[in-house]
């Protein structure tokens, strides 16, 4: 297994929101189309900002701590049309660790609040991992204001990101037909 | 406390969904505005609907479950400008309940989800209840005490109601943009 960072946030031309996923120190990576509900509770994730009241993610956090567990991990385990498939993985009152069946976008939100790492699995890392070299993104940026998400973090074009996204699926259909 | 159950769903006049709960056999109850997305996570609970992947609610159950613990129930403890607090109650896994303050949005979705029960403190059912017996007038029809429901559907359809929140979301985007 390989594992991830947060690289970016971004929105593509039709306004759905994309999380780009960097393999440690390989300059490759993944992105995956998530709502724009889980993207804005991502952006305030990242942000670290407060709100007066527990959010959706936050009292989901105190529950599963409340109820006697711990965040352990999230494995992105297979990916399928461009879907990608995770697991979440929870330590229980008994220290055991159990994989439960989850999106990439609530585990992604949860990652980040509990501090917990992500993994990839290599096939997936294999099969669907592009370059992100043109991915410009000056670190150490972040928009703070949840508000404007549309102005989230990232400077790279994701324009440019999803014709190459496209290219890359369009080349791998014809080489594999 | 008062046991409360969910008697339908509405849209204000701007659009805005609003929740309504029914103090048990009272024909008395509360309005409470939340969020789009947990106005569409309510109906896709109330609708008993599964889908393909599991969404966030889904996942924040079966992570509780997974860690040990137990839904135990809401109980709606305070109204302030119109704002409603909340404790979501859980079992750890050592039999004890916690109460964790929670948002009524998140708590009414994990109340169907899990069927516990919503109760409400009497002091808030004092301070702010109001007569739903316009609710039994026909859908479409104004009620016309200015503190209550604006439009209601008491007998509300889950997919009419989710393509209303699209076009609403997808209105607020557009005019935000």
């Amino acid at each position: 297994m390989l594992q991830v960072r947060l690289r970016g946030l971004a929105l593509d031309q039709s306004g759905s929101p994309v999380v780009i996923l960097e393999v440690d120190k390989s300059n490759k990576g993944f992105g995956i189309w998530i709502g724009p509900f889980e993207a804005e509770s991502l952006a305030i994730a990242v942000s670290g900002k407060d709100f007066p009241r527990p959010l959706t993610y936050d009292l989901f956090s105190s529950a599963v701590l409340a109820a006697g567990g711990k965040f352990d991990r999230v494995i992105i385990h297979s990916v399928q049309d461009n879907v990608y498939f995770a697991n979440l993985h929870i330590i229980d009152s008994g220290g055991e660790s159990i994989a439960l069946d989850a999106r990439p976008s609530d585990c992604l939100v949860l990652a980040v609040k509990n501090s917990i790492p992500v993994f990839v699995e290599e096939k997936v890392y294999e099969e669907s991992a592009i370059s992100l070299e043109n991915l410009q993104q000056e670190e150490g940026e972040r928009n703070e204001d949840p508000e404007a998400f549309k102005e989230f973090v990232s400077q790279f074009d994701i324009e440019d990101f999803k014709r190459y996204l496209k290219k890359k699926r369009d080349k791998d259909e014809d080489s594999s037909s």
